[in-house]
């Protein structure tokens, strides 16, 4: 009977795996690695640029290095590492991920596999991973369906239905960057008008210093640059607006570092506001910039205790 | 033993309900009724136009009277009823449904329990009774995530993830009908642009007899109005593609009389596969015209196996 009611129970709640977890965040922008408890707690985790137009081996190198350091620093006995990377994770290699060069060959799995002596290593899609820290640890503990927007160098998204993240046919469900903006088909892609990286673009085209956020600031007095963000923002805000149609979710979590802009968030909620017949909750991950790496460390510790 | 062999079964393959299931489809220009069998095959069905313009309940009291006529034909002892309507069917009316004015009063359930004395009725949007309809015995059988598009007097979708229709937080996943369209914010509704009262008001500005069928047998060759209707096809693509890229579907299934047309289903295809990274299958419901109405027993089978 004992067996029976732990198969009832998550396996998240029922265990606890010895040794430590390993988490790994790759993002376009920024690496951040972590190591945790057996409980998924973190004990330390540090961030470094990614450098992505030097391209992705150096980058993986430097996260590997900083992750042993991190190992070794806390007694080196390793349970089970996760990964979350941009794109679509496949064993020999990762799609969908154009933010950083060379990164569609990546054997990340392989990788960390051999370079820190570890079995057990899960990966997957970085706004999945945030999407599971959201559902275990976050927002999403007691909201169904889900859906977790990510705007950091790009944007994407992940859905959760029942508890689970819904991976999707290929493993690609949430990959909106590539949704088509503008009045004429085709158009161009979403992430190209709203993401981290566009929106810098933006920026140094209006001559305001300090990128996406620097343009925020500006934008915070209604004027010449709050009407032209507002026009990005309404990209997002109508493809936003589908999703949550096609999914009615109790709440939208937004991740990432654009979506720490009070401002921008703002101007994405009236949007939402104005036109959805029934309104979901919309608010901040409680960990806007560790989402990705706390389900990195999740995905670690559920692949410990399978 | 017995009992968690068959807990672990499908209760809709496990049993058969002794009685006849009945099934209504409410649409915004057709009525469907059907009577079936206990393993929910159908002995007999009628459909009848919904004169939406006199209101619901002239449309409500014919379906019924036809409902009673079919149900005494075949025996007369009912087993169960399954409804489906557009909109977010509740127990004390219908919202989102502006096809036919005083749906959002209609108390389904209730009408029909007592007018054929039948306990066990259960309500579902058509949508998502089309979405049922071809987990179970159509062309979502074996695929997963699944996505169902109806394209008849309005638009709407219905989403399945791991063999079960997302109801959504509200019962409103999948209606599509209200996305944002057009070069400024907030634009249009789609329905206003692509649906099939869309497309009929289209072909009677241009002069088109027949309506949305008319209208594309008269685009199947380049030219003016080919260009008139693949505008507004491009309307329903970009939504279509947000979704297919929020979901990663590995089968999309187009139901309702506009789905049925070889040009619009060709020209959609070929937008959806110039743009997504993973293209999933594009498909033709097997009973385009009657989805929603085996949903609707479906409904009924699974609910007098409860």
């Amino acid at each position: 009977m004992t067996g029976v009611q732990v198969a009832g129970r998550s396996a998240v709640q029922a265990g606890t795996p010895g040794g430590l977890l390993l988490g790994v965040d790759f993002g376009g922008t920024k690496m951040a690695v972590g190591v945790a408890d057996g409980q998924g707690r973190l004990l330390a985790h540090e961030r470094v640029p990614t450098h992505a137009e030097r391209g992705a081996p150096q980058a993986l190198e430097r996260a590997l290095t900083l992750a042993a350091e991190l190992v070794a620093a806390h007694g080196g006995r390793l349970a089970a590492a996760g990964i979350a990377s941009p794109g679509v994770v496949r064993p020999d290699g990762i799609d969908l991920a154009p933010n950083v060069p060379g990164w569609e060959r990546l054997r990340l799995a392989d990788a960390v596999r051999e370079r820190l002596g570890v079995g057990t290593v899960a990966v997957d899609n970085d706004l999945n991973a945030a999407a599971l820290a959201e559902l275990r640890l976050g927002a999403l503990r007691d909201a169904d369906p889900g859906l977790v927007v990510g705007i950091g160098t790009g944007v994407a998204a992940a859905v959760t239905v029942g508890g689970r993240v819904v991976a999707g046919h290929r493993g690609a469900a949430g990959e909106i960057g590539y949704a088509v903006t503008g009045a004429h088909w085709p158009g161009t892609m979403l992430e190209l008008e709203f993401s981290g990286r566009a929106l810098d673009r933006l920026a140094a085209e209006l001559g305001v210093p300090g990128g996406a956020a620097g343009l925020a600031d500006r934008a915070g007095d209604p004027g010449r640059f709050r009407d032209v963000l507002l026009a990005r923002v309404d990209e997002l805000a109508r493809h936003l607006v589908t999703c949550c149609l096609l999914l009615d979710p109790q709440r939208v979590v937004l991740v990432g570092g654009v979506a720490g802009s009070d401002l921008i968030r703002g101007l994405l909620a009236d949007r939402l506001a104005e036109v959805l017949p029934h309104r979901p909750e919309l608010v901040l991950s409680a960990f806007p910039d560790q989402a990705a790496l706390l389900g990195a460390v999740t995905l670690a510790r559920e692949a410990a205790l399978v």
